[in-house]
């Protein structure tokens, strides 16, 4: 039972103790489950045997709906049998989720919880899909961080075998189920000393069998449904004594000792929280904090939700309370509270005798959709509970001034373990920072005592998106379950945020600052960035580095992979490591990621690390940097939907706007990426006009609109610049008129679709470097905006391709 | 607004509403929610018009899951839109209910609530369905009757149009769906006068249109998601005031008041029910019956069931009141409780401050698969409150002998008003008795001034199976919701039934009893009758009567519908109308019926009509049947299973079994049918060796496996009966042994696949009267059983194909 330590994300180690247990899984990945899924498949791919010593059987189905029906057959079969999936997903397997419980099979699914699409799409991460399910007949399991998701699988798997009840085991999508800890690990051969085979060759024993042939799955009369449907209640009454046995057996193996419900705080606490999932994690800051503080709070953490033990929650309530709030992760409109407020409410009129006074209880909603649960959000949960009239049935962690259910939430309290180091990364999706940061925690947590943590933000423009890294070590265990708000070292790998995000929000005094731009001297930087960051560095007195990652990622051959630079910088910087073990690590994680592409491949990444410290360097700002003047904002927007919805949630200040900022059918309005300008592509196509034959391909092949043809009168293109080439149109109805291909460079993706559709003999489009094509493009759009009529009438007329809309600009349709 | 009254059932009478108010319904029709789809489609067939004078566009899909998501679309571009379902057709629209609700698109759900599948599958009602989508963001409104399911579609239709918040009106599959009632018809006219057409502009003007284009189903991040989820709230807040008003509209055109919570019952109560649906006519008689005895109970009936709104109950709840049970429909397995107890345990623990004591609050289940709920099993939930320890968490209307948990019922109590006339009428699927009812109770609703109900029980095996139904008329209003248990009239339409089921139980003293068959004199009847039978008809002293409506459905031509001959009979018996006008409304009837199919089979059955009360003879029996011995069972089962469980089901005994009787997974063995020996068939295939060519075809074509070959040894042929008919095997390796087709007469369903399979020139299987059949199949069957043994070696050796098995008997395959 020696510990193995290893830094992995919750869908990790939940797929380990998974695989261990299934014979088969029938799978269909989501968002955020599919790690798990896929992760099973390469285990399997690879020959990886399960306690059974076989390779599991992994099967990839049409749906979510089909791999519940698989899951269901192949129970009946006699297989120990898993799924992973999450929200829509989950919805699909109701059907058969109510056969599985309804015939007594051990199924385990293990859900990421997920948002449900309502009024819009969510990929993140809240507990409304695991709600939609828990009328099925599934025990619920609820784990809130990476090693209660190895936990508790186990516990979930054991409880499932011997109880005959299937369980669905979940934690919270991306915030669990991404976030990366160094936990330790349970080995397989542990994990197959606590199985009660006895049940497991039971179970295979009265599978479906030719042999000894039964039937299941009949139709039933008013007669006799009922009496049948009642006979699984001794079942489902054993289940927490069973769940209890399942932990006292994983505690056997791991010393982590776990209870249906944990309390955690004062034993005589006023008020309590009662809640699931990462926000326990949170809670449990807090708690120590309120208390160190001479008050008495605590936390009851849900862990067994289905079957719900009113008995065992109230066996570890304190007599003392007073008020319980209860979170609920959820949202249902037009119920009297959310399910778990009920279950509690429920469970005080049943057992409220065995506490002193009948608590005030409250119900709260948060989070939902992945918004941020921090420790002041927490605190105000439990400040609300001092007040004489508490808001109830409110909600926290929004501005709700339509309702006004919202709790007001004080300033950012700090309840990170003191010595703890928090790094925070910006990125651009693909530019590689999310893999090297995962690389980076995994450096960090696997070859040094510390505790690591790690989380990544992203938008879902995926590709040429918006990402965070949230990095924290340190010597004490870390229960941080929120992003990074008081960071010891921010690095921005693209220069264009300086302009875009607040990027150093939340540094801390003395913090450290690494910038990967091309400006290398504090001449460049005194010219280029805004006079806030100036402000910000100067007197947050932060040392401050530039590195020019993108040119020693050029002259190695890797392209705008900047990662490797950027990468070796922050162990540079951070000092966590000695820099040549740590440059050591990196090579060792290189060799392992890109081993499969090739020596080529390796030797790149090899070199971009051995020349990434020459390209650091520290930028000695002056003094007088603390006193420069707000850089204006370069926008100027009329319409206020963008200037106050859009705009915003471009800067990443979104968490900001209030209920009333959105339609409540969520209906937005049309053409609204034509403000954005993001300018992220590298390269741009540029338009040879002797080359064009006036096809148009390339603008109907953009998938981002972000090329159009032009047609000028003669009159029209007075006083356009040098740069706005244009050529005779073709065709008699447009004779007279001049043709242009103009191109929207910062609208451009670079993806290089208009240039392989052209059908000219010679190319008329060439990718290049957006910095060679941005100013004249930008001042030809501005031109063309300002001086160039949409001719209509010759689109009316049929004497255009629908593509031609001779539109120089994507209109805001308006709000 | 003059009152127009009309027969019909549940279905239709929330199809005639839906119809008006719906531009389109995409569908996909499942039982019990069918005859609305069905209902739709036909009068948009029609051309019947909805209130914007246009023909409804139906739209049939592929599955539930398409009828939702078209359901979807259609109300997004603007259309007025419903859909009719239930049951796993209800599970497979929860993903796009959450958008439809997330959207705040004003949807109509119309569904029959029925049981989901889990041990086995049901297709009968309870309210599992309709919860599984509770937290959907739907509001959903519960009618309690066929007259609530008019009204209180009208109220959805109209709140869903004022709120923005989509519908879903259910009420009891069957129970209600399919209960015919005498009600009052709301004309289209009048439901014009109360639609806010404003509303149904603005609705259209908001639709998506390429004239003023938005977008929506947009996909959004955890900036936003939550604040955005939040922006409904105000039209969830709205929405109890609103169905108030519009509960007021529909009690402007019909007088019939409702609230979301009714109340029924002493206002000064000391005992409470919670409950929905149909359940809630049976307490209200049992309310009276127990109020007149001195006791002080009520009922709070929930109708509007999300968003529930705590006080709006409150307000209903008599302040005296110290013991509330809350019924539930439904089970879900490990929830503390079941859904409505929650919601009025929260409701307590919110606003307990306004009753006097905070009430002891009780759970019960009941009803679960269209389980009966008769007044007697109410009464058990009233007077389970009375006693100092009551049972919660019980059941009621089983015996649970695993958990204990049910309640003890005590005798039937009768609580129909005085005066009703109550009939019962036995019938074989597909023999026209259902059908025939049906018309009886419209002709007695439509054509007298008196209240009319009918409800007709199935079992599953449809065509062949077996039918009672249940009818009851009276000058009182009718609540009974529940099956006849003190009949006034039975009719018994098969005469094989006197054995097999027990027709008379629950005949009132001096009742009447009609029986169909061939046997039309007492010393017949003394002969054929079971010795229970004549003792009960002697000793109730009840007028006996025998129709032989075969004879004459022969002689017409109607070959085995003998409905019209027992339609008559019952009219000229129960004597509610003058005997002419009766006949002349069955004639009526039958025009409309089978007008379609042409003039001969109207006449056939006119015929019938004419010679119906010919065929009618009462039987005067003596005495000294008072003094009859039981005539012993026919059946002589070794296997327990069979004896204990499934020979009570067979025998309409189901209700009596305890729930220990049933393997809690729902496996059953293997094989049952065979010891059914059924005899439904009228003809069954007579086998001519002389023709046949020993394909064995007809062995393979029998659904029920009821023709098998037979190979025999000389040796085993010894003793055979005459008709025990043997032709040498074909095939050198059957050399030597004797070949037979042996049909089981009493399995087989008259089918005649096998007839119409036979290859042979002069086919080898003829159908002929079972009569003439049974008495040499049955004694062939026993010597085949007994003498002849199975050859199993021979399909080893592969000689005979696989359904050559030579197995004289479908071997049960034991427990």
């Amino acid at each position: 039972m020696a510990k193995h330590m290893k830094t992995m994300d919750g869908n990790t180690a939940a797929a380990h103790v998974a695989y261990a247990l299934s014979d088969v899984a029938a799978i269909y990945p989501i968002t955020p489950s599919s790690v798990m899924g896929e992760l099973a498949d390469e285990w399997s791919a690879k020959g990886q045997k399960n306690l059974m010593g076989q390779t599991v059987a992994i099967r990839e189905m049409q749906s979510e709906a089909g791999a519940a029906g698989a899951v269901h057959g192949s129970l009946v079969s006699g297989a120990l049998t898993t799924t992973f999936t999450a929200s829509q997903g989950l919805l699909l397997m109701i059907p058969n989720m109510y056969k599985i419980a309804g015939e007594l099979l051990p199924a385990v699914f293990h859900v990421s919880a997920r948002a449900l699409a309502s009024h819009a799409l969510s990929i993140f991460g809240d507990h409304q899909d695991v709600m939609a399910a828990r009328q099925t007949g599934f025990a619920f399991l609820c784990s809130n961080n990476p090693q209660e998701a190895m936990d508790l699988a186990l516990v979930a798997h054991l409880s499932a075998i011997d109880s005959s009840v299937p369980f669905c085991h979940f934690f919270d999508g991306f915030r669990t189920s991404h976030e990366i800890r160094k936990i330790e690990v349970i080995d397989y051969e542990d994990i197959r000393k606590v199985v009660n085979w006895d049940k497991v060759q039971e179970f295979r024993d009265n599978a479906m069998n030719p042999e000894h042939p039964h039937q299941r799955g009949t139709a039933q009369n008013p007669d006799i449904y009922f009496q049948n449907r009642e006979a699984c209640n001794p079942y489902y009454n054993e289940v927490p004594a069973i769940v209890i046995d399942a932990m006292k057996r994983v505690a056997s193996i791991t010393g982590r000792n776990y209870k249906p419900f944990d309390y955690y705080g004062d034993p005589e606490a006023d008020r309590v929280v009662v809640a699931m999932g990462s926000s326990c994690d949170v809670m449990e800051e807090v708690v120590d904090y309120l208390n160190a503080q001479g008050e008495h709070v605590g936390i009851v953490k849900v862990r067994l939700f289905r079957p719900f033990s009113a008995q065992l929650m109230l066996n570890v309530m304190p007599a003392t309370v007073q008020t319980v709030t209860v979170l609920d992760r959820t949202k249902e409109p037009g119920s009297l509270g959310e399910p778990l407020y009920e279950d509690v409410c429920t469970a005080f009129v049943e057992h409220g005798d065995q506490i002193r006074v009948f608590p005030k209880l409250l119900a709260g909603r948060y989070g939902l959709g992945s918004k941020e649960f921090t420790p002041a959000m927490a605190k105000a949960v439990f400040d609300n509970m001092l007040v004489a009239s508490p808001k109830n049935h409110f909600t926290v962690g929004i501005e709700d001034d339509v309702t006004n259910l919202s709790l007001e939430v004080g300033a950012d309290i700090d309840t990170v373990p003191a010595g703890t180091v928090q790094c925070k990364f910006f990125g651009l999706g693909s530019d590689g920072t999310v893999g090297a940061n995962k690389d980076a925690i995994k450096i960090i947590g696997d070859n040094t005592d510390m505790y690591a943590q790690g989380y990544f933000a992203y938008d879902s423009k995926k590709s040429g998106g918006f990402t965070v890294s949230h990095l924290r070590f340190g010597k004490s265990y870390l229960k941080s379950s929120y992003l990074v708000n008081r960071a010891d070292f921010i690095a921005c790998h693209k220069d264009s945020y300086v302009h875009m995000y607040d990027v150093l929000e939340g540094i801390k005094d003395g913090g450290t600052f690494l910038l990967n731009s091309s400006w290398t001297t504090v001449e460049d930087m005194d010219r280029e960035l805004p006079g806030q960051m100036k402000r910000t560095i100067a007197k947050k007195h932060l040392k401050f580095y530039n590195v020019d990652a993108g040119k020693v990622a050029a002259e190695v051959g890797l392209g705008n992979r900047i990662n490797m630079v950027t990468q070796t910088a922050f162990f540079k910087l951070a000092n966590v490591l000695p820099i040549d073990d740590a440059i050591n690590y990196i090579k060792a994680a290189i060799k392992k990621t890109y081993g499969k592409k090739g020596d080529k491949v390796v030797n790149m990444n090899i070199a971009a690390v051995d020349k990434a410290l020459e390209a650091l360097t520290e930028i000695k700002y002056p003094e007088s940097w603390a006193d420069a003047a707000d850089t204006p904002s370069i926008y100027h927007d009329t319409d206020p939907y963008i200037a106050n919805v859009v705009r915003p949630i471009l800067a990443q200040k979104g968490d900001t706007l209030p209920v009333s900022a959105f339609d409540p059918t969520g209906i937005v309005p049309l053409g609204t990426t034509a403000c954005e300008k993001r300018g992220v592509a590298v390269f741009v196509p540029e338009w040879d006009s002797t080359k064009c034959i006036q096809c148009t391909r390339c603008s109907m092949a953009c998938p981002h609109a972000a090329i159009r043809p032009v047609l000028a009168t003669e009159d029209e293109l007075e006083g356009a610049p040098e740069s706005f080439v244009t050529i005779d149109a073709m065709g008699k109805e447009l004779k007279g008129l001049k043709f242009r291909i103009q191109v929207y460079a910062q609208d451009c993706l670079g993806c290089g679709s208009c240039a392989n559709v052209c059908p000219a003999k010679e190319k008329a489009l060439v990718m290049k470097p957006l910095e060679t094509q941005l100013d004249a493009q930008v001042a030809n759009l501005k031109f063309a905006e300002e001086n160039i009529s949409i001719k209509d009438d010759l689109v009316d007329r049929g004497t255009l391709k629908g593509s031609q809309l001779c539109q120089p600009l994507l209109e805001f349709s308006g709000a």
